[in-house]
């Protein structure tokens, strides 16, 4: 096979199959993709890249933002005329760039809300949120979710300790016994629905549900990049192995990783525009 | 050391240290454990036998079912005369027949008011859920958490669907998002309080507000001995080694195995004597 053809899978491989990384950083991924890809490729740069942008837009419906940025580096490719892998070079660095200020000031409007809570709880690890997290604390104190099966809350519980923070790690069957004493819960987003409603890796909603019932905000943190234009989301099903369930044929084990969580839950979005909580969620910016 | 301290020190350990069954079988193994001592015993069999039935009934404080059978079997002790070894011996056998009963007629009111429901959501292990649920199914479907940190409910997976069950394994994190497929939830207890809220594993309380969310009936199901005098309880953390969290400085993990769910949540609870919801309960009948 042609080094174009090996990346191009490779490529493909690595943002179908990843499971660990959230949708700011897998999008962010998807888009310099385009940049290597387009580096082996000898004839039809443009095209060529143009059609693997499309193909990895597809991937993963539930992470929205993987198909918004490639959109917005498909826009950017439009306008350029020169060398083809020079005109897919800017269109990633732009990409990029932008979606990089929008993280940015969205980690900006979450440290200008928290700040001052002692406790903040998450689920789950979301790149945007950690950012958060890392500048609020210390002082603040971080209760985090292990969040079966994966277990990324490990990492993050990880990655803001060795930055100095204390970071309580629960199971998620403790959420509803240790909810109580957090100031706030902050999770990001795979995905804001037209609706309000969020999507999420699952166990968020039973976090939103013990938030509620002790009257403790409930902060969604997410680029306006995981917009959705959609108001349903399909759920993917995951391999049943993973959970490690005894094997016989009347056991069926469920791996589900997302969930939608409805907006009247969900106190406050924070994100790098103004997005407003129970009313239809206007159209996106582009 | 003699065979009695060596024994007395094999039983001591095996209460204590179980954290794999629930209340009313480790009950039974503690009234079960007096009459094995006793056989053992070759001078002051009775003192000494009450004297380990009582050091067996401070070891665990939130399972109450243990210290409640213990204290029948010492009802039994002090009305007997004879050979020491067959008094105990006939005590255990009383309270192990008497708290049979009690399962039995506990399992059997589970069986009336859950007959029909083709969907049964429970968590964790319960021995007593496991007998209701082993008669109810086939058809019934049951919907069972892993119950970390443990995965009992791998243990009540495996159980029913060696009898014929359908059983979907699910990690807590999923409750939230499956929960609305069930027509009823069946938990078990580790106490009663007499404010009605009742002790259990973990994941409970996040399970109970889930069922209210989706307006699912959520029965607790438990023998009258496990009905607590008091109204606390203090909760037990166990070894942070068992989440198995990354280890820093910063982290730390936080094991609890059980909380409290206020009466509010339950629905109904299922014994083998009348317990009303949302009133003070009655003293023990004893």
């Amino acid at each position: 096979m042609s080094r174009k053809v090996d990346e191009r899978a490779a490529i493909i491989a690595r943002i179908r199959d990843d499971n660990r990384r959230g949708a700011s950083e897998l999008a962010r991924d998807a888009v310099a993709a385009l940049e290597e890809f387009a580096a082996t490729v000898t004839c039809n740069v443009l095209m060529e890249t143009r059609a693997l942008a499309h193909e990895l837009a597809g991937l993963r419906p539930t992470l929205c933002a993987i198909s918004d940025l490639l959109g917005h580096c498909l826009e950017e490719l439009e306008d350029e005329v020169g060398k083809p892998s020079a005109i897919v070079e800017r269109a990633v660095e732009r990409t990029l760039s932008w979606s990089n200020e929008a993280t940015e000031r969205t980690v900006t409007r979450a440290v200008e809300v928290l700040r001052g809570a002692a406790v903040i709880m998450t689920h789950s690890r979301s790149s945007t949120v950690q950012a958060a997290l890392a500048r609020l604390a210390p002082p603040t104190r971080v209760i985090a979710t292990e969040s079966r099966p994966g277990f990324e809350g490990h990492d993050l519980a990880r990655q803001l300790a060795e930055r100095g923070a204390q970071v309580d790690v629960i199971t998620e069957a403790e959420i509803g016994l240790v909810v109580s004493e957090a100031d706030a819960v902050l999770v990001g987003a795979d995905a804001i629905l037209r609706d309000g409603s969020v999507v999420n890796k699952v166990g968020t909603h039973g976090l939103a549900l013990a938030a509620r019932e002790y009257q403790i905000p409930f902060y969604v943190c997410a680029e306006s990049f995981k917009l959705s234009a959609s108001t349903t989301f399909s759920n993917e099903e995951h391999d049943p192995a993973e959970l490690e369930a005894p094997t016989h044929p009347g056991i069926r084990p469920r791996n589900f990783y997302f969930e939608s969580i409805p907006a009247g839950l969900i106190s406050m979005y924070l994100s790098d525009i103004a997005i407003e909580n129970e009313i239809e969620l206007a159209p996106k910016r582009r």
